[in-house]
Parts: structure tokens; C-alpha cells; sequence
């Protein structure tokens, strides 16, 4: 096996996330999925952000995210993802390396520019997204290095990226190194309608490649049209290695190695912005499983980096992670 | 008299914040002046940008901010500035847009990118800034609209474009169209530096045209070199029709129509981030002088303004001024 360099490597869409306050009638004026992520091309990103109040322009991107919350555990983080050779793209670029994450894929020089996310936060604090791709689309089976693959532990795949078929098959590239390395491949589902664009392709990588696979609850019963969250439980322990479903407030629930453990979320005094909380909660439970913590213990890291993150707004911790997780004793 | 169209018309750099936490050893391993604003030119801004941390973007610009803090308020406001047409440019000029400003100044369609401050927050909340002017110093005569500063009932000028010699004779014409046309001039000095720089020029253009004018106590000070605040108190009293000095924690004080107001600072739960302390506070100033409030109201107005943006991170308020001025009764 290659040294290892980095316990996770993500791959994902670089995305810079434009956000703002809106009420639930902007949603609806708009025709904005509430909590969902939603494709939108050039016009429609143009047509919502001129509707938009002013915004907050933050590094973002979900697997990004992830890698940004690793590095802020100690954890040693790689990212690949596409942006564009523009003034976002170097946004992007400066922030998730200031972070302390390890990102080398060369920019584009041509076509669309860096991808964006318009996120409105609704007085509940969760979050309705709406992305235009742009330059994320171009990630390609070119800008997968196999040297960081074979050796990272994990390599983390974000399912938006099936939505690109040239990004597709590149994180199928990414999973077939992974595993020819004797490396662990983790999935995120990332979204339940993606869940629905992709869902046998999915089911497909699950079955043959993916080790850790984090999921929410509407993700995962939509992965197998489950009529409850307990059916789809049932489906997915036998599915693969590991999974960390999600639940919002109700915590999370972790199968794998014959295990079942149903984790507490960490208590927050105020719930600002719902943006990141699964990000954070797989780079909690990723660092855990790096480390070689039970499953238990990585569940509950995950459970407070993701209350970290929903404590304020953006998608990336204020805090020193490392620090947090000392102080819970952990 | 033409048609008053706009309570107050605000003219300065436009410029997107980039806002960083730090410590006091990043200031001293930058050189950079705690406290202050500092002219940095491109390899300046990149050296700079690179040793940063993780970064926000936030639309900013001094009177920018103050032109936002009046339109929170329920007044009318305009803004003239110059970006270029590019990803920052377009954030600029669509957040002071969502934001109910009047803002139609022609953007640059080559030359260097839009303006850009990097701004370290220390744990101290003082902010520390480092301005490349970029566009912005492109802004000129023939971006003032003369017809926007007839309609107004002031026009507020930015001492900090004193620094582009382009934009400053665009001030200077600014005054005079506005003196010509029976209204207001309101100026903020905008910095003790910049009063160093521009210091006889900015003497006489109070003497000549000023109405209002706004200046902390390093800028008044340093303004006529006192050997004290109250010296410097002393000098303005004579100099212009009225002068909010604003000193921090230890409010403010109004002199004008032969009055002297000692104004108390608003109490604030949480010092988080001083970014647009002086920028609110001349919001709230400009409004009640636009309403017609007495020289004490006017300051209390300020006060309010002020305490909201130094209780969260970033220049332009995070709530409605209008709603919040009701419930303190103003």
C-alpha cells in the first residue's frame, strides 16, 4: 500500500455560496424547492439572484465543506473539485487551502464561470439551494490524481457530481483506484432528488464499492422507495459496509459491522442556518473512523462538528473543531 | 429647487470586503496598521490575501455602508461608485441594489478588477484594513449625475476618494453642483491617514462648501494636529455648520446651530466586530437630519445605528433599522 499522506481525500463540486435571508413567500414566488438543492442553468441563477436580497458570498461546496471540517479536527484533508480562473474561483481556491486542506486541480481557463450556490435561509433556519454548475461540470476523469488516491485512507465521493456525466465518471474512476489501492471509498447521497435522478446508479457503486455511505433520512428512502425510514434502514444494513443516516434533531442512526447505533444530535442554544450540517457531520464521523474510533464514537463526533455548524451561518466551522471536540471529552 | 427625489445621495469607493479573523502577530508579520485603513496595491493585496485565513465577502465600502444603514431606515437613498464589470462588480452593485439603493453608476469595462478590502478582525473586534482600490479609482467627473445631486437633500462625500486624483476632482464637482443647487454637503473624513494625506485640501473644502461634517477623534485631531480632542472640538466648532465626532464607546459629540451634544453610545450585548461603527452611525445621523430631528435626535439615531453593526460581523445592518429605531422609541 502507498504511504499515507491524508486520511480523507474529497472530491466534489467547488462551489462559492451566495447567501441570504428570505421569507417562505420568495421561495414560493419564485418556485424554489423548500430545503432542497435545485439545478438551476445561467438564467435562472441571474433571474433568482436579482430577486435576492444582499447577500454573503462563502466558500462552500458539500464534500468541500467536509474536507474544511477534517483539517479543523486535526485531521489531514485533500480536495479535487473545478473551478473556473476567475475572481470566485480564486475565492475559492484561497479559502479552502487557508483552511488547511491540501487542493491542486487546475482551474479552468475557458468556458463557464465558477460555479455558485444561492442559498435562502428561511426564518426555521433551513436552507433552499439553487446551484448553477458553471465550471464544476468540466471536473473530468483528467483532474483525478491517483497518486493523493492511493494514499488517502478515504476517498469521500459527493453524489451531486453524478449529475455531470463527465464528473460521473470520474468519480467512478476515483472509487476503481480507491479500491485497486485497498482504500476505503465513502459516498454521500448528497440530496434526495439527486437520489432520484441517479438512484440505480447508485445502488449499483453502493453494492460494488462504497464502504461508508452517509445519507439523511428522505436520501436514503428514496434510494430504495422505502415506505419508511425503518424499511430503508433494513435495506441499506445489508447494502454496505457502513451507514450514517442522519435525522436532523432527532439525531443519527449508524449501521455497520453488525452494529446499530442510534446517536443523539448535539444539543444547540440557537439554531441559525441548517447549511452544512450534514458536511459537518460526515467530517466529524469521517475523523472518527480515520482515527480508528468505534462506530459509536464517530457518530458523536460527527453529532458535534454538525452542531457546530448549524449554530451559525455558512457551511464551515467559526470554531477550532480540534478544540470543540477536547472540550466534550472526546 | 429640483425635485427632492433622494434624502441623501452617498459618493465613494466601491468596494467588496473581505473579512477574515486574526491575531495581533498576523498584523505585526504583515506590517499592517492596527485600527486603520491602508492603501495596498496588487502584490501588496495578493501577499496579504494569501496569508489569510478563511475569508467572507461581503459588499462594503464606507459610504456605501451609510447609504444602506439610510435605506434600512426607511429613507431614500442613492450611491455613485465605480466597480468594474466583473464576478465582484456584479456582487457589489446587486447587494446595494437589494438593499433599496439607488445605484446606477456605469461600471468599468476594462482596466484592473473591482476594488477590494482586506479587512483583519482581531479578538479585540478592531478592524484593520487593507484597501486595493482597483476600478474604484476610475470613478470621475463624468460618472456624477448632476441631476441625482439637484434631487437630493444631501450629498454625502467620502474623504477616502481624496486618495484617487480622478475621483477627487469628481468630489470636488459633486459639492458644487450641490451648493448650486441649494442643497446639503455632508462629508466624512474617513480616516486619521487620509486626513494626513489630504490635509489642507479637506481644510478648505470645509471651510468652502461643508454642511455636516464626520470625523472620530483620531481624524478631527489630526485634522487641525490638536494637542486634544477638545482642542480639535474647538477648531470645528467654527469651521462648519455642524460636526458629529464620534469616539467610540465613549459615543459621540454634535456641535452645531451654537449647540454642544454629549450623546451617549448605545449599549451593545455583544462587541463583535467594529467594521462600520462610523459608517452607521453617520446613517442614522443623515436620516434625522433628513427628517428634520433636532442636532440630539439626530446623534441618539446614530447611537442605534451604530451599536446594530458592531454586534455581528460585517459593515451593513442584519436587521431592519426602520424596526428597530420604532421599538427604541426614535
Amino acid at each position: 500500500m502507498a504511504q499515507t499522506r491524508f486520511d480523507v481525500t474529497a472530491i466534489g463540486n467547488a462551489i462559492v455560496d451566495v447567501l441570504a435571508h428570505a421569507d417562505d413567500a420568495f421561495l414560493t414566488e419564485h418556485g424554489i424547492e423548500k430545503g432542497a438543492m435545485t439545478l438551476v442553468d445561467e438564467e435562472g441563477a441571474t433571474r433568482i439572484y436579482g430577486g435576492m436580497p444582499p447577500a454573503v458570498e462563502i466558500s462552500g461546496g458539500s464534500v468541500a465543506n467536509t474536507a474544511v471540517g477534517i483539517a479543523s479536527l486535526g485531521g489531514r484533508a485533500a480536495y479535487m473539485g473545478k473551478v473556473r480562473d476567475d475572481q470566485l474561483g480564486r475565492v475559492f481556491a484561497h479559502d479552502i487551502r487557508a483552511a488547511g486542506v491540501s487542493y491542486d486541480t487546475v482551474p479552468a481557463t475557458e468556458g463557464p464561470a465558477s460555479a455558485r450556490c444561492l442559498i435562502l435561509v428561511t426564518p426555521d433556519a433551513q436552507r433552499s439551494m439553487n446551484t448553477y454548475l458553471g465550471a464544476a461540470v468540466e471536473f473530468n476523469t483528467r483532474d483525478v490524481d491517483a497518486d493523493i488516491i492511493a494514499s488517502s485512507q478515504v476517498v469521500y465521493l459527493e453524489g451531486y457530481l453524478y449529475d455531470p456525466p463527465e464528473a460521473k465518471r470520474a468519480l467512478e474512476k476515483a472509487a476503481v483506484l480507491a479500491k485497486a489501492a485497498g482504500r476505503k471509498v465513502a459516498l454521500t447521497l448528497s440530496d434526495a432528488f439527486c437520489v432520484d435522478r441517479h438512484r440505480s446508479d447508485f445502488q449499483n457503486l453502493i453494492e460494488s464499492s462504497v464502504d461508508i455511505l452517509f445519507a439523511n433520512e428522505e436520501e436514503v428512502v428514496s434510494l430504495y422507495q422505502s415506505g419508511s425510514f425503518d424499511d430503508a434502514l433494513q435495506e441499506i444494513r445489508g447494502a454496505c459496509g457502513t451507514a450514517a443516516l442522519t435525522r436532523s434533531s432527532a439525531g443519527s442512526v449508524i449501521v455497520g459491522n453488525g452494529e446499530v447505533h442510534v446517536i443523539d444530535a448535539d444539543p444547540v442554544t440557537e439554531l441559525v442556518d441548517t447549511t452544512g450540517a450534514g458536511d459537518l457531520f460526515a467530517a466529524g464521523f469521517l475523523f472518527g473512523v480515520t482515527q480508528g474510533k468505534d462506530l459509536a464514537t464517530c457518530g458523536a463526533l460527527g453529532s458535534v462538528a454538525a452542531a457546530e455548524v448549524i449554530s451559525h451561518f455558512g457551511a464551515r466551522p467559526d470554531v477550532s473543531l480540534k478544540d470543540l471536540i477536547r472540550q466534550k471529552g472526546l
